[in-house]
């Protein structure tokens, strides 16, 4: 559980906030693609709820719709109605939000210009962008990671270089993650960066063309049909004439290991594996590293939901749902002012004393960050009437804060970083506390260890980010052993 | 499971499709209750999703708040801080969406006048209202029954009747189902109807002060203590006095057995029982009554998860969540339009494959009215791999509409006034069907059947609402035999 | 010159200062009646330039289009083009500006009702229809004295009264000055007070059909017959079968004298008269009785430019145009804020130093109210270097207040009416200064004094208010002889 | 008179038509400069109603507040109160209006850039400039004249140049006419091209601070100073050390000879003249040639009027105004849509029958464009009783469009390109018609022929804009001998 990370977000520059975006892109043929466009957007709504967009091109002319909210919100019957053609692209922003901030809704488009660009990632250094744009006599000011890209990568366009072309000059200048759609008015692309920290998949449409998605939910959601993943350092361009690869670089796979533990949604593949089906794996093995026994498992919904049954059908015991979810209150991430988190987790969690009284319950969660939630679940299961409450958590103890734009609070903030697993647990007041293994959490994934971006849990990164002063957002960063 | 009760939202006069409203008012001393109102309404928002709305009483001027849309979008810290004062009410609306609906939005407040209304419920007929209001020279065109009874009340208030004397007067010409919150600048009042068709109960603040709310869920979001239901006929003042009971008719509870199978949230009590407790009886005596087996129990989420256990711990099943809901589309009811129901159940449900898979399954809900949701998810699961589904539903079969607003179809559209059982499994492909009995549905409940309106079983209404053409809404209605 | 009238504008109730508004009307055969009404309310611009609203009837629904600003601002093709019907009405409204005033915008129009008002005048007396409206069960707050006489108008309409019948009835509930036009889905009614205090003309269109204007200018506009006045004490309705006159009570005609003086445009005619005449003539006599002499006449633009021509031709002295007015700065009326008017008169006038030089100069003005203005316009002139100034007044000075809403200031801020001329001619610093007298003024017009309100000259008010505690505006008012 | 103008805004780019714009720039010590750019701004409202816009720069930020409508309506209270700063420029846009133009408002100012620029002019050659965006990676796109000059200022700015240093560096490139106000944070910079064709001088404020405007009638209404016009090829930098004059080029003073005629303030100073002597003086000289007798002299309100009272002088014929202009009807150019011109002249002017019965009258006009203004007041004159009605125009005939974006007809539209003088007597049914000579016009002015632009009248033009077909604008032209 990442629920606590929201309050670290207004002290953080806002622009770069922005990793765990969804990006979707449709290159059909007699086929409304903004409208598909729309509803992956809704099936990556997880991945981002404070604006969303989506720019479609017709006839030379791309037109772009956007705001504020959830995609529900976002659109109507009539503006979906103005995005004609057959190729488009969209992006689900989650971030801080306030007004200051609609301006970097995307998909990026600048007027008159020839293309549009959706961008799920961080780049942690951006002056090598800023100063080459700046030797070119174009503005970097004001502009976010995102933008930057976009603004060089307009710069060769209207040189006259075609967009492949523009995205192979300039991808051995983005450094960090970066998931990409491009369109242009008759051609859609995707580009992966050389890690594949994020997640990128390609899905194929019955009619003939192709789909590009953050996650493979949103192919189902269409009945696109599951092609295969992105692959790191790879640009895929679909035109008229199909589909064609092109290896811009010798890719490393290093998927963000969070999006099995959080981030992406069950019913999803990455890397091959069903998120759902991991899930549950944490929890089988939990459930073996920490042989806790109780009257009842008690997720902590949603994402706990996988790992609970996993752990219930290893250990016997029966799950029930004591804690009740307000389904309208998403991510704690978007919670809008102080004053609101008075009531802390009341507004996202209620109990059913019936379940709990009396009783040795185990609550599952996903993760700790800060342990305030915690401790106030702990507290409020225990004024439900709990006997005793063992808290467990399907991942390691998250230490170290990431260079990626997940938005992680500063290492002094992560009470991992700082306690002992015996300190959180007399901080949280649980009377016992147990977390996943990091060998079990590799183990439940089915695969090498290799294959991933560990760094909440072990502090490695996978790209060399060089001298500290360069990162664009982190500070009081300290490794520490594990 | 009463998903499709969305299609028959256009083909029928909107203004009076807001039975299951949520309303909630607060009187107390030295707080904002706007603010308390807000966290209220969050806890409410499964009772309507249209639009909200807030009114506040400050030295002498009543404020309103409104707008389209969820609870946490209609609100700002800024309109907030706007709605000062110690007296508040609040209203979500639950109904068709569109434009010319925006004047709609609750509470409802005349500029200059003495007090603001919100109302959860439906009178069938208002033509006494609207006759009245004529011979007055008081213009009905346009209002719906909440706003004629508004303009009653405001007929009295104005001509120089307190507020409490102007509901005594009025009680008698409405016919109907009426859950009243009404807010005058020092006064805070509720007022049920005689049956008590919908729930509204009592709450104390620890500082001094009550709050009413549709159910109970929303008075632990604000650690409010609950205290009991506002009675059938009753009429509760609270004032700087403390809280008065006046009793304006004869009450007898039939409240609404629905609430128990589907509207009300889990962690709400209704007569003094947790609704998720009695949705675990009905899936324990459910499984009592089909004893059906199978390998895993899928509940359709979320509605049907309560009883999912149920069945469980009495067949001795294990629950798996094999269908995955997108948490962003909201209840089906608010779906925009007829080119999104295109992709069906695809928008709100996916599989998990890998629990499927093989296996003979026991898939649960809470109900079926048209029968074109339950062929879907049947034919979700077997594409999904399943080798056999079973369908097991936690109430009996839905055969009439009801008269109180609540969006049901017209009867030629309720698959079960139309089929029999067997016609029905037939229709939706499953390898077989149950329901619940009646008598089963009345047993989970714990209490005696006396205490409900069970329209949408029996056909059987508790209030004389005479000839049919006198009837606000319904059409095409006959009476079958169970 | 009551340029100085807006400094009072925010110590006063804005609801009741909207008499001199312009008020326009159509009822046509197959014509788009609210294109005429918008052309008609361009030529009365000038009486209104806070807002403007235009309301037509078609096919029983009638539709309302409102906005602040000017006519060429509030309406845009499209939304003229949804007014559709062959009757409309229109209004512009003159007052102080303001958010909180938007509601006023007239036509008034309550959804669902029968019929639609446009009103030009003010009543000073309210409390007798607040006291029916109450006394009927109707809230009266918050409702101007428009509002008031459309609610109860409105109370007979709903009780089944034709609106012909309201309006009789209602009549004699009416104190003050009004020229009301009213609209329903078939018929155009006019109504003037029984002293016909405020302008109201008929013309016929062409093509069948008759129009109702405040002024006579504005039937030239779209090229409609000037017929004659309403008559003071009338009604006329036009409706298919033609035109109907009613005289609702015995009238006598006391046109407020300012009309001549000040409001009315030029071009207009008034009791037969053509304004531009009278105020040529009033020139005419003011030559005769100041007999000043200079050098050159300059007109303080635009309202004393044909005063100017009358004393040239009287007096042998050229006209020169010295002062340039701002075309884009309105009336001062509506000047929005105290950091504006620091720059004072140089906001609207300029001067052409060339024609000033060295010249013994006749400045002409149409009034002098406070005389701040009068005094900055000496200052000007002098700095544009004339070596004398001789102030003329083209009308008596204004020693009185006004009851009926022409926003003038409370009586301690008339400069006349606590100043001698030569006090006056001191403070301003003029060399000299002359106003008409009260009998030139008449003899200017042609006509009988008895025909006119001269409240501002005279302090006589042809309406009985009675007691003072009643009156709705004024304030500190003491009747001194002339 | 060029009213007719407006019926070809239409068919040509819009993007181009703004040469008569207003510009205003203030610097300023402890001033609130944006509140005197306002000020300014009112004061050139006749320059561009169409929208406007003003910038600000306070503490390293530049603010922008732009939009449509008059400077009365674009501006709040709260919006001046926004921009803060000593330095501010300003900008009201002539030309058409529409939804899309809005994006054409200036000032420019690309956020996060260093400066904002205002221009008043035209460049009809842009390839160029196009061009040398193309070739540094900067899109041209969508851009107007205006915006081009801004990226390639910009393009310099941020490669390091100093503000100055860019206009230096970009000043060759620029082909046409240009009055360019440019702000940055502590600068404000005024550019004038080589020949001056636009009006731009120098004001000083007493509390220390520099003004820049198109006209001096601006400088007036806030009290400052003027000082001189600023140089054709000349730029002019104020900072914190004062006032720097730079020359970018050899000028040749060549101002467009309309804004005599036509376009300026009456109060404003060009090349030394008051525009209204200059404009008298056309009247006077028009009377000795054209010896035109009769008993009354009408001018065609608002810039006939000076001419008029010349001719009045000359001719000893008094002057009345006959044609009363609807104050609220802002130049022809803005009129929104076809159904409004089909009531023609009608809207604009109307007209005292009383000074036109039985007489022969003298109608005075600024010029003569297409003819069907023309043909309409003598419609309007006889229809109001004139028994000879003489048309005087005070310039010579337009024969040639010109290239500078005045927003002038094609050639052939031009009636006095393809009739003579008395074929167009003959069209618009005057009893004659008299033109001043073009050695008359220049008379008028008091100065010498080749300091003026003359194109309208000779079809000469300064500046060589080589091939047609690199024209930004005009087609069709043909070269007459006068």
């Amino acid at each position: 559980m990442v629920k606590n990370f929201s309050c670290s977000l207004n002290s953080l520059e806002s622009d770069s906030l922005h990793e765990k975006c969804g990006v979707f892109g449709v290159y059909g043929k007699d086929v409304e693609a903004a409208r598909l466009v729309y509803y992956g957007l809704w099936a990556l709504q997880h991945r981002g709820q404070e604006s969303s967009g989506i720019a479609s091109a017709n006839e030379n002319l791309i037109s772009v719709f956007k705001g504020e909210g959830l995609v529900s919100h976002v659109y109507t019957e009539s503006s979906l109605s103005l995005l004609k053609g057959s190729v488009a692209i969209g992006h689900n922003r989650y971030s801080t939000s306030g007004g200051s901030c609609a301006k970097h809704i995307q998909p990026i488009y600048e007027e008159g210009s020839l293309f549009a660009l959706a961008h799920n990632g961080n780049l942690p250094i951006v002056t090598n962008l800023q100063n080459f744009l700046i030797s070119k006599g174009i503005n970097p000011n004001g502009s976010n990671d995102s933008e930057l890209m976009y603004k060089i990568l307009n710069y060769y366009v209207v040189k006259g270089y075609s967009l492949e072309d523009a995205v192979k000059k300039c991808f051995p200048m983005f450094i960090g993650s970066f998931c990409l759609i491009l369109m242009s008015e008759n051609k859609l692309i995707a580009v992966r960066d050389s890690y594949g920290i994020r997640p990128l998949c390609i899905g194929k449409l019955n009619n003939e063309g192709y789909v590009f998605s953050s996650e493979s939910c949103a192919l189902d959601i269409i009945n696109a049909e599951y092609v295969r993943e992105v692959n790191p350092g790879e640009m895929v361009v679909v035109d008229k004439n199909g589909l064609k690869s092109f290896e811009l670089a010798k890719g490393t796979q290093k998927l963000d290991i969070f999006e099995f533990v959080y981030f992406a949604r069950p019913d999803s593949i990455l890397l091959g594996k069903r998120v759902n089906e991991v899930r549950k794996s944490l929890g089988r093995i939990l459930a073996k590293e920490a042989r806790v026994k109780g009257d009842v498992i008690i997720p902590v919904p949603d994402s706990s939901i996988p790992a609970s049954f996993g752990y219930s059908q290893q250990a016997k015991i029966p799950v029930d749902f004591g804690l009740i979810k307000n389904r309208y209150v998403h991510r704690t991430f978007i919670k809008p002012a102080q004053s609101l988190r008075d009531l802390g987790v009341k507004m996202k969690l209620n109990t059913i004393p019936e379940i709990f009284k009396g009783k040795e319950v185990l609550v599952i969660d996903d993760s700790i960050v800060r342990g305030t939630t915690s401790k106030k679940i702990v507290e409020l299961v225990k004024n439900a009437g709990a006997r005793k409450v063992h808290m467990l958590i399907s991942s390691p103890p998250v230490r170290y804060p990431d260079f990626y734009g997940i938005d992680t609070p500063d290492q002094n903030e992560l009470i991992a970083a700082n306690m002992s697993v015996e300190e959180i647990r007399n901080y949280i007041e649980a009377d016992s506390l147990h977390f996943l293994s990091y060998k079990g959490l590799i183990e439940a994934t089915g695969l090498s260890e290799n294959l991933f971006t560990t760094t909440h849990f072990t502090g490695i990164y996978p790209i060399d980010i060089g001298e500290r002063n360069d990162i664009n957002i982190r500070k009081n960063f300290v490794k520490i052993s594990v």
